[in-house]
């Protein structure tokens, strides 16, 4: 049973777009959809974690906005005594195939790489920035018998 | 007949990007076309609102730039005496669902959730930031029989 | 014979995108190969200038940058005695259409309403901010057999 | 053999927006997978360089990031003493037709404009900033029969 959900940043929780100004300021593109499935995620117990590695602000100042904690930048996230198969690696490149041959559910989202891809159980339809982690959220949500009740709350 | 036109503002009148900068500032990204429906509603005399889950002081100076008084962010807009049917609330993911069961007109952009699809009794061919805005008051526009008036104003 | 070419901004030389952040900056999305057709434009004797309903900073530099002299916010330029079949206006919504049924070549981005596409004599294949106006630009050098001598200083 | 990739930036690096703000600060925007695979390039021993005619601090920003020595922004890079068969140029526009005609692999991104594509050997799947530098990037180093051991690395 999936615990904790694990989100590579560059390309899967964005679109890939790497925006830096003349500043050297840099900008990242979530997408809202997305937040609300990790909402939904740790709402329901599963802990969340996004990892990056590249140095970004953006991505602290997203995670603390969702109430994500676990934020690495450059090294692998620490997983509270859980067991690999209890864990969900999303990716999209080549540094990730790694971990993913580690954890219980590898996916890969639609604009990885084909190496990525092969070493995924999983392939999102929608691709990185574009709800890749929402569709990801609802399939573990789903799977776990916890996405009807989520939709009953609305039509209450 | 529809008096007011509630607009969810991430995925509805944005493409849901959350854009975040390294130093914490949000950039939103709304669309031109969308801008010009939305002044079309108010010269008819068609109340807008704009409403967000999230705090968004871009959202605001949109709001301001086209003269819709009502951002609430957070909360639902007042309605000022109008009837639920007199209302159409136009959205994109589950939080909007019990708004739009209530409304007279429920309408769902190309790109909300399925659920949300499945409460709406209009979906837009345009996705959100991307003229669903303005395909939701050209509608409007058309079915009250003053599109015509508008177009006509430009062919003098 | 065409010479002069008005391009509306926002939606024609941008994708339509008013992009704002939490202080109040507005961001616009130029296209670079957009550039490149409007300075063989210029360099052809051709005379350019942009056209823009909204206030924005942000279109004044561009234009600098690429050395368009004129650039009008909320009023039409002047066109220095040129006869109104001599002027080419590319716009995509219908605050352009009485300009663009006074002019000799009006043209309709990709991404134009219905009723701009059906006030113009050309469409392009291409969306604004997306080389719209360097199809623009490339039709009309071409039509005054201008465009193989450019394509020829590339090829000594 | 190819020694070395010269990479323009507006429309091959990037999609070719020109992002402006209304205080005249450029934003432009790169793609992650592009980044890994210049950097797999570098560490293969080939030379990687940034060329680009317009004035950009963003280019510093992304080129410094990466471990990218060579950035001319107006000139030609230096080619240190490499003969021109053993150089690689990606272009989009026009003015990159005179290098790519003396290079041993022109190479046009699949959003350069058809007279681009003439000049070039090889033309990109993916578009500039969507990923256009990374299948050059991995064209070479398959090429080069160098591939299959950096996949290697990922799979231990």
């Amino acid at each position: 049973m999936i615990k904790m959900v694990i989100f590579d940043v560059d390309g899967v929780l964005t679109d890939g777009s790497i925006m830096l100004d003349s500043v050297g300021v840099e900008l990242k593109r979530f997408h809202v959809q997305d937040g609300t499935g990790i909402k939904y995620l740790m709402r329901a117990g599963i802990r969340v974690a996004f990892l990056t590695g590249r140095q970004s602000a953006a991505v602290g100042f997203r995670a603390r906005e969702l109430g994500v904690e676990d934020v690495c930048q450059g090294a692998l996230v620490e997983r509270h005594g859980l067991a690999d198969d209890e864990v969900c690696y999303v990716g999209d490149d080549l540094p990730d195939i790694p971990v993913m041959r580690r954890v219980g559910l590898p996916v890969a989202v639609a604009n990885a790489r084909p190496e990525v891809i092969e070493a995924a159980k999983l392939v999102t339809q929608a691709a990185g920035g574009h709800g890749a982690a929402r569709e990801v959220a609802e399939k573990i949500l789903k799977d776990r018998g916890l996405w009807d009740s989520i939709i009953a709350r609305y039509h209450q």
